[in-house]
Formats: structure tokens, sequence, C-alpha cells
């Protein structure tokens, strides 16, 4: 099975990739459109991306083109981050200047950073990636946050492990595919929807789903492009593919601009 | 008025203060966190920030600083963002390898990338610190995206302008101060609040509302450090300091674990 991710070989998707499904081969995109394209064009089964962090909140990106692209999502994962702080071999903590790594890391990492004032912190594109770019470039004191399996991908040394603010530090990750395809254990739904914009509509949509005694376990807004101040919500719901779960879908059509469901699957 | 802004000189929150108070002066931070810490001592007298932009969405440490530290919110401002593409004099559009921005300013001009596939995006801590640092250094072949300002302070030549994707980008602006201040005209109230971990909770903390006729114009989730996938929800709802409001503070805070009035004022 072929899966894509977004980031280099041994990023975190990598590890939620290889957690998930064992036996895959997994494919390298630099960007997050080119594994929903690569979806869309069919040269990969399925595709692995973080779509929430317990700490930094949601990946917005990704919300974003679940909505935007023919894609349905079938699993999810909850993935215990441990970050690590790697340099070249021969770089010790006391020569480190910067240190590298995608920007969510870094801001789990605040704590190590306001223990370490002299050192700043760089965002680059990926975790993986600023391991992989200090280890080929073997700059001088600068080290990268990522995760072990990168360290070990990229023969870099770890200096110090764990070094996230949080032990309680999880991401939650979607295998998607582009068939709508429903596990016969599925609880619980992810959807999208866009509200009239009339007053009391989100107490409106929401109860919906509290008539029914349908619990909510998430709601996210994102803006709209080209309508300031609109939103779209993400929610997550507790119910599979049933016939309560369907009313109340019907129901949110009712007073709803658009409802899209990005996906039926078993909670993690 | 000494008014703390995080970023460099030319920075839209610099242009923002400029626009809200006229005459002030502006005192750069490094990070968020500094322009809180000068609140709290009082060297500045109120400080601005960007709390939310109708196209990135919220600025999700900014949310995190209002709920965890002492400050009011006294106003509301709106700017309109226009993203200019910035070289030093004599730089080419067609020399270009590299363009630096703050994040958010590089998401909100992807129709340029994609115009230009050749060019790589490159995080960098600010808009104008960017122009600041790619002038200093006369960096061949690197740009960088920011205001109007930016260029004029630095002496930096603008190649293109409005080269972001949607004109519909505004960035909504908080002043606040250490002081509670309530604005006779005030007539918009942001909170923040933790809800008690049962089924239908949020919805019966919109209900509080809704069953008083007050409509919200925003809600936002973040999540909350050591208890994962547990949130805090923003509310803006469009109401002053009168009898209604209170009353329905009051109700939110019998079914609520922590309820903080963020700042009451004028709606932009």
């Amino acid at each position: 099975m072929r899966i894509a991710i977004q980031g280099e070989l041994g990023a975190f998707s990598h590890e939620a990739a290889k957690r998930m499904l064992l036996r895959c081969e997994v494919v390298q995109c630099a960007r997050s459109e080119e594994v929903f394209d690569r979806l869309d064009r069919g040269s990969v089964h399925a595709a692995v991306i973080p779509i929430e962090n317990s700490l930094a909140g949601p990946v917005t990106e990704h919300l974003d083109l679940l909505l935007a692209r023919k894609v349905f999502v079938q699993r999810e994962f909850r993935l215990r981050i441990v970050h690590n702080l790697i340099a070249p071999r021969g770089v010790r903590l006391r020569d480190l200047q910067q240190v590298y790594s995608h920007p969510v890391a870094l801001a789990q990492c605040r704590d190590f950073f306001r223990r370490h004032p002299k050192i700043a912190p760089v965002p680059f594109y990926d975790t993986a990636g600023s391991v992989k770019h200090i280890i080929e470039n073997n700059l001088p004191g600068v080290a990268a946050i990522a995760s072990r399996q990168a360290a070990s991908v990229y023969k870099g040394k770890i200096l110090q492990s764990g070094i996230e603010d949080d032990k309680q530090n999880f991401t939650r990750f979607f295998l998607m595919a582009k068939q709508r395809r429903i596990a016969p254990n599925a609880n619980k739904t992810s959807i999208a929807f866009r509200l009239k914009n009339v007053p009391g509509s989100l107490f409106n949509s929401l109860s919906v789903f509290a008539s029914r005694g349908i619990s909510l376990s998430k709601i996210e807004s994102r803006p709209i492009r080209g309508r300031p101040w609109e939103y779209v919500f993400y929610v997550d719901f507790m119910r599979g593919d049933d016939a309560l779960a369907r009313s109340a879908l019907r129901h949110l059509k009712e007073i709803s601009e658009l409802v899209k469901v990005l996906g039926i699957y078993r909670a993690a």
C-alpha cells in the first residue's frame, strides 16, 4: 500500500503511517496540497495527515483541504509526540546558537527556549526536514527538533530527549482515501458546515445534535475566503452511519448553506 | 502614549497603532510575551496586538496570552491588509529565488507562489523584520513580503503591490491595557470560558446567550494544556456592560469551570 505524507522521511506522519498500517510504502510530499493531488490522481492508495495537536490546536491548512477536496476520512489515530534535540555528531548543547524545526514543534518546546535564552528558535518547513538540513549542511552551532526516528534516519545525535513542554502532547492523524468507505464498527463522524448568516444560527445548528442526544467531541471554526467574519464550522460527533445520525445531518442541511461529511470512522 | 507592539518598525501592528491613536510612541517587542510583560510592568500605557485575520484565522498565541495574563481589551480595529513584494534596490522579479516573510503572510500570498514556482517561500519571524533583514544583509535573489510602510522605513523597492490572494483580507487588532476600562458606548464583549466536561455543555453554554436574544459574532476553541481533547472557548457577543449581559455572564459561570471577561468595547 502506497501512503502519501507531507514531510520528509522520519516525520511524525511517517511514524503514524507505520503505526496504523505496519507494512506500507511511504511517499513523501513537500507540500500538503501535493498529498491531496496524489490521492486525486490515484498515484497513492491513501494518505496520512495530522489534523489536530492537543497543545497547538488544529492544522488549519488540512481542515481547509479536507473541505475543498474530494477525500474521505477512514480512520483516526493518536500519536504521543516526543520531541528530541538532535545535532550533528560532535556538536554539544553549549555550542548551540540556533535550533531549527517546524513552528508547531518550536512552540511546543517553549520551556526549553526559556531555559536557554541564547538559543534562537528558527522556523523550518518540517521537523524531520530540519534534521536532514542541519546534518547534510553540517551547520556549526545548529541543532533541530524532531522525532527519534528522524535522528536515526539522518544519523544525528540526540542531545536531549523529551524536550516537549508537556508530556500530554498528542497529535491526531487521519487516514484518508478517495473512496467513501465506512468501517462496520464506525462510531464517530466528522463534518464541516457553513451556516446561513442569521442570528442564532450556530445555536440552532448545535440543537440539531443536542435534541437527539448526540454528543459533540469537537467544534472548530475557520474563516471563509471572501466573506470576512463569516466561518465554516468543523464538528465531530459520536455516532456512526445510523438512522439517528442521518436524520441529524438531514436536519442540519435544512438550516445550512453547505454540509459536507468528511468521514465516518472508528474513534481512536 | 507609549504603545507596545510585537514586531519591527513597519509591522502591520505599527500601522494599526498609528491608525488607532494618531500620536503615539511605538515600543517594539521581539516576542508577544514581551508585549504582555511590558504592560504588566507598566513600562507602556497600552499595547496593540493582532487577534484574528479574515483569511488565516485567529492568532492563537494571543488568545492564549489574553486568557493567561491580567489585561483588558479596550478597543478593536480592523485593518485592510495589503501585501507588497519588497526587494533591495537593483533586484528584479526574475532574479528572485526566495521570499522571506511571516508564515501567515506567506500563506496569504499562495497564488503568487503558484504563479512563480521557482520562488521558495521562507518563513521568518516577522513581515517588516524580513524586509529589514534582506535589505541590511543585501541578500542576492531574495525579497520579502510586508506593508508599504516597511518598504519606506527600510528603503526597499516595491516590485509588486497587492500580492495578497484575496482583497477581502482584514486583520482585527485589539488595543489593550492593564486597567479594566469600559467606553460608555461599548456594545461588544469578548470572553473566554472553560466548560465542565459533561455531554451537551457547549450547547448549554450557547443557550445562555440564545435564550436572552444575545447574538454571538464569533466562537473559537483552543486546546487546554495537560487536558488533551478538552478546550477553552472564546466567544464575542454583541452587548456592552448592561443588565442583560451581566445576567448572561452570571448564568454562564453557573455552568462553567471558569469565565474570564477579556474586554468590553465598541465594535469596529
